[in-house]
């Protein structure tokens, strides 16, 4: 043990705080500590919550979506356009779209972008699920949605090269974001307008 | 639910993770979403050890440090001086003054400072028990090592009239730290070095 934890337990709750991204060993303290001074049933509140989560998670088989059901929420609903699939990199972004109230079409999910420098390649990535969506249905319009990134990019041109001569038509969401920037942060007024402004795919960004 | 969340579950871990201090709903998504993609045995580690933490804790009998055992290791290491006792806030004091390796007393966790702002009282705090330790044995000197606050400033004032009469000595750490700091946060030469320079106390800053 440390001998700078006064407690093996202690210093076992903060390790764990730890290691999360973006938190370091004194913020961990502080964490643990407070929720130290906790009731007990707020503490066991936490911990179950994430555990609970990770036990019953599921993931829409039709758009890879978080989801309490075999079907998420957005893709059993027949008030959405099945037509319109909205291509996205995660479930934050799923939420970003959303909160802007101005999709009323599905999504998917790809669950991350092409990144050889993360050793992130299309096999990783939802793609052929999505390719099998366009040919299976009455899918008519293909929107990326992706960050405006090179991965972004690159993952847009490899999806546009997966779906050619199929007939569909492919967008990208209008560039009213700023390139380099992340999807999840740009504001809803912008995200919004940027979908509803959305271009014909050409290839180039 | 929120409609935002594509989960139930999801949202209710989120919601746990963002009552956390300093912790709002985007960097609780992000925590959760990055726990999510990590093995179960790495969540549940996650979870219970701050359940764990919490149905197991201990606090010592004698100096209120939290502990795995009845009486801390400090307290029950015989090597330590037990006729000094330094008294300090909270566990992540006790934490700093060991990390300086200048100390080799014994502590006395108060559990906070006296602050009628945040309706803390002495009653609220371990000081009679303080005084109980420095009645029943051979204590010969009482260290305040709290913040250099109004608030520090005023309990270590209590205190001294508390043990007024005693045949013990009474002393604060030098102020070496700068008025308004907090303990945690100070360097450990600094640190070290105001347990060394300590002077008596006089009542005043």
């Amino acid at each position: 043990m440390n001998q700078q934890y006064p407690s093996m337990l202690l210093e076992k709750a903060v390790g764990e705080f730890a290691k999360l991204p973006g938190v370091g060993r004194k913020t961990a303290m502080r964490l643990v500590l407070h929720l130290l001074r906790q009731d007990t049933a707020v503490v066991e509140a936490f911990g179950n919550a994430m555990i609970t989560l990770k036990h019953e998670v599921k993931y829409c088989k039709v758009c890879h979506n978080i989801s309490d059901t075999e079907t998420c929420r957005i893709c059993s609903n027949p008030a959405r356009d099945a037509s319109t699939i909205c291509v996205v990199e995660s479930i934050r972004d799923v939420m970003a779209v959303e909160a802007t109230q101005q999709y009323r079409g599905l999504y998917h999910v790809l669950g991350g972008v092409i990144s050889p420098m993360d050793g992130i390649g299309p096999s990783d990535l939802q793609i052929e699920s999505l390719v099998e969506r366009v040919k299976g249905s009455g899918v008519k319009e293909v929107i990326l949605a992706l960050s405006s990134t090179m991965e972004g990019d690159t993952t847009n041109f490899y999806i546009s090269r997966k779906l050619e001569g199929m007939d569909v038509k492919l967008s990208v969401i209008a560039r009213g974001i700023s390139i380099g920037d992340e999807l999840e942060y740009t504001d809803e007024v912008t995200l919004g307008r940027s979908i509803i402004n959305r271009t014909l795919f050409t290839g180039t960004a």
